[in-house]
């Protein structure tokens, strides 16, 4: 068998149908964000599609402590946590989150996607005859998880309360029960219901575990999530986040009893065989969330822009997804239109957005996924405004109503 | 159901049977490797079971490469590698590690358990009617990576050409076939007969996957690992590693076909879905690989300090498993015994050896592992040899014949 060749057909069955991703290869420069170096098109561009939502990637605190860490304890952690690979910034890393979300403990992970896809692959795999409710637009890694733990699953639809008690009801009541959603849903911005989800978890007898990733930093008065922000965080059994977004490092983690932790620790493979994160890492990521605890200028400052970004959409009749988070998806529906788009704003106006295509999102609602932060100025909101309005006028594009 | 319960009663489960593992909470200190402040005795400690088993953690090209990385980029990527997260060391990390096993293209995951898991679950599960022959003695992230692909799995016996042959011509010729492997394996130090694997590999139309993790920076006059030093890197279609042992950072890579990397990159879930690891890591682990493929420095450091503690054990009547490699397993084969020797030698001797327990290693076959490194001075190992000895006599163990 040719096996390269069958690698080759895949990949032009990608290009043909316009979802073959291609990378932009960009040098973000601290002090500067959101301009980075674009290598492509070899001049600095304003980014407008980072995950660093508050621009925590560049803060004082942060690099101090990374640089500091890095002094102290050097590049790596030298082993798995089990083996010698347990430094002490990830004890105090791990306790820091725990406050955070008021809970015993938690645990940390190489990134957000492991956090997710090794406690779900874990615990649904070992509580016995476990089923797994999981919200339809769930992302990759809890959805690899559950499907590596090979529990039964039931896909609820996408916040859907009602749908979710019918299948809670039907379930009987001594069987081991996961419920599985997230609270920002990053493509589309919106919100689980998650009060009703913990009733209903409460009222049946099922496990909460609530992804925070896109919410984490963001929101709740100590950036604790969405779940802060509504006082429900003790209602959750897991909350889960990452390191790598709102925080501005990397890495990812569960926060839940101790009991619950202890076990993920000891029993999930994706945890205990391999390497630690970088205790420099720890430092720069406990230095974020410390800060973000006390400080509500990034905050603030977040949600102003999105703010005016909406607005400015709004007066150019641009059209944008309602939601209630600071994502702001400006839907194009098809997947070349979408790339074009995004590579005139590019050229011509040097404002780089990322087109999301399938598998990403559905088809025929490829899109270009806006994330407005803090660091962008009000006369960097009115150009992107412009630009857009500018484009739509071009291409002939519908209108906002 | 009381989930908190059930926890609970699981890890009981692991007390009972002594194979709960305790974390020692270290303190590297850069500069002064293999020394460690240990938080739990709370004194200063020898480390002996690190993998960062050349010291290029605290090597000053890598933290100054990093410090750099530090203060252009900031600390994280600040998206996915498709959303504004490709930096240009990521790029450039990946052209270095292609051209480290001579291969056409490299990519990058957020840790060497990721690069196995995703990319064998990726393989696998798209190669139709794949069949995966693997190692018996694989890694946890390659048989979890086989397993999520629900591929069907053969399990050959460990290192046994003959096995692996026979269960080959049983399939039939146009199936696809993965046969996946390491070089040296972690835990018994013994290495695979990569050249005749390659052999049955041409023979009935297999790929090969090969995991150098323990092998990369260590072996080979550039560091490619046991496939560079036998001259064979050409015959693997995978060769995957780590940047968080031999190279001291973090992350993990496969190399191999442009086709075969640009396919895992466009199909892996693990890949797609997760924020990049931080630029400055990739210029740490890309200053640590540039280093270590003109320096033999470490090397040879590395082969003398082997050498050298089992010259001494083998003086002393220490029974060490031998093996081609640099790890030195002294077994125990008791979980019990295996801790309390563990713990003489850090409480007494200031020696610190992780006790290897169930399930890294199979019951009865407890272990010390002993991993010597180029910073280890004669004098340290003299030391510990002389306290395993004592420990060894005073607890009437069994000495080599
Ligand atoms: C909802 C959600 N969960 C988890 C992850 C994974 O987190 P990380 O990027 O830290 O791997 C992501 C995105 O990457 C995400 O969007
Ligand atoms: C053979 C083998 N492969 C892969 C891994 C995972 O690599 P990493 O530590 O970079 O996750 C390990 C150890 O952790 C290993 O021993």
């Amino acid at each position: 068998m040719d096996y390269d060749a069958y690698f080759r057909s895949a990949l032009d069955g990608l290009r043909a149908d316009g979802s073959y991703r291609y990378f932009a290869e960009l040098e973000r420069r601290a002090g500067n964000f959101p301009r980075a170096f674009h290598h492509g098109i070899g001049r600095e561009v304003t980014v407008w599609c980072s995950n660093d939502y508050l621009g925590m990637g560049q803060h004082p605190a942060v690099l101090e402590a990374m640089h500091k860490g890095l002094d102290e304890g050097g590049a790596g952690a030298g082993g798995t946590r089990n083996i010698s690979g347990t430094n002490h910034y990830h004890v105090a890393l791990e306790a820091e989150l725990a406050s955070l979300h008021g809970k015993e403990a938690a645990l940390l992970f190489n990134s957000g996607y492991l956090s997710n896809w090794a406690t779900l692959g874990t615990i649904a795999a070992r509580l016995h005859n476990c089923v797994v409710l999981s919200d339809a637009a769930n992302h990759a890694s809890m959805i690899e998880g559950i499907r590596h733990s090979r529990a039964e699953k039931q896909i609820f639809r996408h916040n859907d309360v009602e749908d979710l008690e019918a299948r809670l009801k039907a379930l009987p009541r001594d069987v081991p029960k996961i419920i599985a959603f997230e609270s920002v849903y990053s493509m589309d911005g919106d919100i689980a219901p998650i009060e009703q989800f913990c009733d209903l978890a409460d009222q049946y007898g099922a496990m909460t575990y609530l992804d925070e990733v896109h919410a984490v930093g963001l929101y709740g008065h100590q950036g604790g999530g969405i779940a802060e922000q509504r006082g429900i965080a003790h209602r959750l059994d897991v909350i889960e986040g990452t390191l790598g977004k709102g925080f501005g490092v990397v890495g990812g983690y569960i926060s839940g009893s101790a009991a619950l932790c202890d076990f993920v620790r000891s029993f999930a493979s994706g945890f205990i065989f391999s390497t630690a994160l970088p205790p420099m890492i720890a430092a720069g990521a406990l230095a974020s969330v410390r800060h973000l605890r006390s400080s509500q200028a990034e905050r603030d400052g977040h949600a102003r822009a999105v703010a005016s970004l909406r607005a400015r959409l709004d007066a150019a009749r641009i059209p944008h997804l309602a939601n209630p988070s600071h994502i702001v998806p400006v839907i194009v529906g098809d997947a070349e239109r979408c790339r074009m788009l995004s590579d005139r704003l590019l050229e011509r106006f040097g404002h780089y957005i990322q087109p999301i295509n399938y598998p990403t999102v559905p088809r025929g609602t490829e899109r270009l996924r806006i994330t407005p932060g803090p660091l962008h100025t009000d006369a960097d909101i009115e150009d992107l405004a412009q630009a857009l309005a500018t484009l739509w006028q071009e291409h002939d594009l519908a209108l906002a109503a």
